[in-house]
């Protein structure tokens, strides 16, 4: 028999279909792994050379020469700094000017070196700049939310193979955003407490679901997992914005988001996956009802009519039995993949 | 400049990225097309000869020996009438046992024959036998919502070739379905009219996004589409339930529903989609504060870590363009493409 499960930070419910379920090992991609990719394509526009391909660069890690990490305002931005963000309504009707931002942070020269390979120092360097963007965009008074999030592979929605995320900043705060803080804003109102670090304390203590722990942060696949492997990175130390994470948190973060991403790499033969950076609205930042995380979105299903009509999602593994195989899995390979 | 679209029914927000922007013909699939498949194939679990590999038949219309639709359990069931719907519920972790049903409804015998190319007298029995299993699973009080949904193409989430529909009775009322029913009630309160009503009436005089009518329904490209050549079918006549659409309406649903799918098809290719039927939740059926609706979704691009992370859709077709380009597309082929 199923089982549904209820995710305390959305209300949504997940089918989990035990009966229908794969054994963790059944999602390996068996298919081409990333890292045989050239370190170098003369073709792409974000490998060193080929700066003149792209828009001019907003921000340069490393030294003009020899960058490190380049920021880059989206060639095809979805928002723009042009105009106003004044709403126009016409009956039904409501829409606005597409202002904001839209940049590209390409995340190291080499064409096929991605987080899990990259040495920590450059991670560490890699999270200081999505730091550095959030910072920049909130100085514009009109953004009221700002999205990091990473495409990799094809199945995750890029076609761009160099490895680069992407930060959006919004002139909306979406229903989507506005309804997980508000869900965190009434238990904080009922409990006194955030929604996330007692869902994180629950999760510690529960332990089956616990596939990383560091001094400041906990990797888990959570209780109502939407999609098989999905992991969520959460602090311990109690922060509603990720534009306000401390140095010494940064250091931590990068072993264990690089560790993580290495060991999901190394299990399912570098599946294609979404990262998204989840943050409170930015005129909220400062409060306490909400805690930033990590989503990490494995594409290894397909939401199908059911989930885009009732979004209830069905998940075809239980988050418990793909905590168990990424912690035991033990990493092999080159050096470098030591975790 | 893009530009930013609020749907009036979700409150979530849409950016139409003009200048990103594919022209509509851009997305013909250009690939094979599943009316060459084989009307029969001997290792299909839904062709006629090979109903023992299937659960036992729950419904046959047609005669037992020469069925014309086969309605059976799903083999695979992501719920079942199983134990009861009690919560349990430990710390933050809420559950409840997977009740409800889940059935295939095999729409026809022929393996290659979809709704788009069926006679309109076999559309028709279709859409009653949704009702029939509608009124089915709503005798049973456990059952809050219904949700009928087709999957075409591996894009859209199915394995199988063989035309079908699925149904899911859920236990649960999910969020996004609740948040649905309340902006409609909100807008009933303040207006004393239904939402959707007022929207299809906004959109009929706006005239631009329409690609069809009939007596009882409209189809056309809403406003603040997610996707390219998103297609939404509204009753004319007000009715919160789907289990309660009329032997009339049936009729005429069928022409416009088979005539709406076949312009998709022939326009773009054969793309996979989705269909979903939006009805209110069991019990609020007979109230007046709903629209039940068609939504079908072609399934062309893929939603990536920016819909992920914040529930706003990028959308690089403008539905004003794929609505014009669906109204002036004249279908052509054999006979039994006609409109």
């Amino acid at each position: 028999m199923s089982e549904l499960r209820q995710d305390p930070t959305t209300y949504d419910w997940v089918i989990m279909a035990k009966e229908r379920a794969k054994r963790p090992h059944e999602f390996k991609k068996g298919a081409r792994v990333r890292t045989d990719l050239p370190a170098f394509r003369k073709d792409c526009p974000f490998c060193p050379g080929n700066e003149a391909r792209t828009p001019e660069a907003s921000a340069v890690y490393g030294s003009p020469g020899n960058w490190s990490i380049r920021v880059i305002p989206n060639k095809y931005a979805a928002l723009t700094p042009v105009g106003d963000t004044a709403r126009e309504e016409i009956k039904l009707f409501r829409k606005s000017h597409g202002y904001g931002r839209h940049e590209v942070i390409i995340e190291n020269p080499l064409h096929n070196q991605f987080i899990a390979f990259m040495p920590e120092a450059h991670v560490e360097e890699l999270i200081r700049a999505y730091r550095d963007r959030y910072k920049e965009f909130r100085k514009d008074p009109n953004i009221k939310v700002i999205i990091i999030f990473k495409n990799h592979g094809e199945a995750a929605g890029t076609s761009l193979e160099h490895p680069h995320t992407q930060v959006v900043a919004s002139p909306v705060v979406p229903p989507f955003i506005r309804r997980r803080y508000e869900i965190a804003t009434r238990h904080y109102d009922n409990t006194g407490r955030c929604l996330y670090c007692d869902l994180r304390s629950d999760e510690v203590e529960a332990g089956v679901r616990i596939v990383g722990e560091s001094d400041h942060f906990v990797a888990l696949h959570p209780f109502a997992s939407r999609y098989p492997f999905e992991t969520w990175i959460m602090p311990r130390v109690h922060n509603s914005s990720f534009g306000r994470i401390h140095d010494n948190e940064i250091a931590d973060l990068s072993r264990l988001l690089r560790g993580t991403l290495l060991k999901l790499h190394a299990a399912l033969d570098d599946p294609d996956y979404n990262l998204i950076i989840h943050t409170a609205p930015v005129d909220d930042e400062h409060k306490t009802y909400y805690m930033w995380h990590i989503q990490i979105i494995p594409r290894l299903t397909l939401a199908a009519g059911f989930e885009l009509g009732s979004g209830i999602y069905i998940n075809t593994a239980m988050p418990e039995e793909t905590a168990a195989f990424i912690r035991d899995f033990s990493v092999q390979g080159p050096e470098k993949w030591t975790i």
